[in-house]
């Protein structure tokens, strides 16, 4: 079975220009993964009046790291500065000593930056076990004096994040505003919703690691913290909240967004935070697809595109129902240009439980088109047009169903509006399927 | 790979005395399928009276003959009284031309019946392809002439309904009421949901057949127009909407009931008519199980029960959630006691999509208890016991792992009531994946 191939192009390096001011980053190996990899990280501001925005899991079973960054937020009101990450054990599942433990992490930070609700906690790894936790808190004094403010130190930062991930995932770039000021971000992510079996001796078979995505996005601008908040919510929408591995929504999932001012001037408005949004959300985008291209057993990167829709949710309603479809990606690990799973998710977007606005038209299905647009630039193979099927080139379609990136385009033509989603196929859960059955007997 | 063991074991002979009276029931091959197989069928009641009830799919694409035999419906205010049913191909995305070949094959039966708006039609099979629809209509006079009471005719019909189905789905029964009356019914299903890529040859490729759930449900039992409806709308939530083989809704899933009243006597009312649901419910939920247990590749029989909700729609909401969930069904087929995956999908039921009700108290995660009852009558394997995770013993649930039916259990601890949802392992679209692979390459 193949894969997406060539992984490691997709580490880049970073340059340190592009780092954002006044950020210190390291990482250590304190002892929960058995492999010596980093697994503890921390990532603070060093300049003062940092803020600080989050996104959680909506899971209703929320981990400790969850509950307990949730809480922090609150008490701080969007002011912390700090984050302590840990892979190899997502304290999922831990009941009260869970949260002892997230608040241990947090405080162990604290005393070091001499100061309370400072720290943001995020946990990745196996559900129900404990943290060793005073391996953790013994070793935050040890990880202050690793960090660093050179890409070297965000690299190790981006590896204590990995679980199942075959690469580490950061990304840096400089955003230059519409007035002429520039700022910079740098943003790390891990998952999602792998699965791999190997992690797990069989006496853990119950204890497999937990498909989870964590992100966070650090910027030198000068951000208000109700504005980082709303720059975020819109972000995770239109990114990590739009890629798909598996459908599945872990307890862990979260995104955290610091800003330190490190650049200096006014806080950004008018025109400079619309644009700092809309380049935040393209970098963003950047990073969750490498959680998607980064799926165990994965051969093809699929992006759904929705046109003119009535309204952002409906386009986004009907990406989703598509790009999650079991149906559609089976079709597509096939390489088989089957548009009536295409067309079958549309149909049942409504009933997805995805809200749209109610004042939006119905989709009309003698308007749907439905056209493969080939990543080489070559001509579009349409599928459907205006409800109609169109008599596909089988030949052409098998040439484009070859291609490792594929763009599916739903035009809705009842608006203006559009929506995209990132998955993959669905050869990875048959990987599982064959490496575990293999692995078991 | 293996499957679930014993298909034929689920034909049942059934018994002449089971059978609804003054139904006729009859098919033939009139050409659609390329094999020579049954793929017209009819079921008429030779009684006066008949009264129709009809759920059909909530996709945005219907088929023609979901939309046409809506408008039956609607213009004979549920007195429709025959069905005509084809195979091989289902008259979905057809545009106007669909719409014209559905009401002529229900107009070349109501001629023959001599009265207008009496037949409800349906179809399943590949989709974009227009019915040859003076085949159909030149096979109705014939087709009248093969009709019969007896047990023969009424497999003959369940066959005219099968298209990548390995067995024919038929049952009957009698059902005895609290007053003493005896009514009969039977019923027929077909699909759902199954990937069989052996059915079309690469020319066809994007017209593979179309996964469907069709069902009818014949009673001789005296019930009125309105309490049919209603029984079917409870009935078919509780069946053929709980089960789940890959998580698509079709743009032609039926379920057509018809009551002719032959048994004679008043219409069913008060303890009658609700036993008569009940007993309809079990009848339908036992041809329900027929279509996971025909799932293509699947190796597991799957019971997720959900106990001690607040109400009936949030413990079907839960349910649904498990059973739907890829990661789930892939560690049931790779036997993993994984409750962290079960768990995950409770937790982001209420994000589903399917309506609870909003007076109903919150999911509390520590009182989640999940265990496997093994079906064999051994004890209990506790995964969770409120919301804290046991010690599992691995041979023990690796032992309860293969058997073929599995029992999840879900105690929500916040309520009384109970819904359940039948699925099976993900087997099937791996199964898929490597048939379809080998087939093209």
């Amino acid at each position: 079975m193949s894969h997406l191939p060539n992984k490691a192009k997709l580490i880049h390096s970073i340059s340190r220009d592009s780092l954002p001011r006044a950020f210190k980053a390291g990482a250590l190996h304190c002892g929960i993964k058995k492999n010596g990899a980093f697994d503890l990280g921390i990532l603070q501001s060093s300049s003062a009046g940092c803020v600080s925005a989050a996104s959680f899991t909506q899971n209703i079973f929320k981990a400790a790291p969850v509950v307990w960054s949730s809480e922090v937020q609150h008490r701080s009101s969007g002011g912390a500065s700090a984050l302590i990450v840990n892979s190899g054990c997502a304290n999922a599942v831990t009941g009260k000593q869970g949260m002892i433990d997230a608040q241990a992490m947090t405080t162990a930070v604290n005393d070091q930056l001499g100061r309370d609700n400072s720290t943001l906690v995020m946990s990745t790894g196996v559900i129900g076990q404990l943290l060793p936790i005073k391996r953790i808190t013994g070793s935050i004094a040890p990880l202050f004096h690793a960090t660093r403010e050179d890409e070297h130190s965000w690299m190790d930062l981006a590896r204590s994040f990995m679980t199942t991930d075959t690469f580490p995932k950061l990304r840096a770039s400089l955003l230059r505003l519409p007035s002429g000021r520039s700022v910079r971000v740098a943003g790390i992510d891990k998952g999602a919703g792998m699965i791999h079996p190997h992690m797990g001796p069989p006496s853990t078979i119950s204890r497999l690691p937990h498909g989870t995505l964590l992100g966070v996005i650090a910027t030198d601008a000068p951000v208000s913290s109700t504005d980082l908040q709303q720059t975020l919510d819109h972000v995770v929408d239109r990114s990590f909240n739009s890629i798909s591995v598996d459908g599945d929504m872990s307890t862990n999932d979260t995104v955290l967004a610091f800003a330190n001012g490190a650049e200096g001037g006014e806080k950004l408005s008018g025109d400079d935070l619309i644009s700092f949004q809309t380049q935040l959300t393209d970098f963003a985008i950047d990073l969750a697809q490498l959680v998607v291209r980064d799926g165990e057993g994965a051969t093809k990167f699929v992006a759904v595109n929705v046109d003119n829709a009535p309204s952002y949710s409906l386009a986004r309603q009907v990406a989703r129902s598509v790009a999650t479809s079991s149906l559609v990606k089976t079709a597509l690990y096939g390489q088989d240009a089957n548009w009536g799973r295409i067309l079958c998710a549309v149909g049942y977007a409504p009933l997805s439980g995805i809200p749209s606005q109610s004042s939006d038209p119905p989709i009309d299905p003698s308007k749907v088109t439905v056209k493969f647009r080939p990543t080489d630039g070559s001509p579009d193979v349409r599928l459907l047009t205006n409800g109609e099927p169109e008599t596909v080139d089988e030949a052409r379609a098998a040439e484009v169903l070859k291609m490792e990136d594929l763009d599916i385009h739903i035009d809705l033509c009842i608006g203006e509006e559009t929506a995209r989603y990132w998955t993959c196929d669905l050869s990875h859960e048959c990987e599982y399927v064959t490496i575990n059955g293999d692995y078991r007997s």
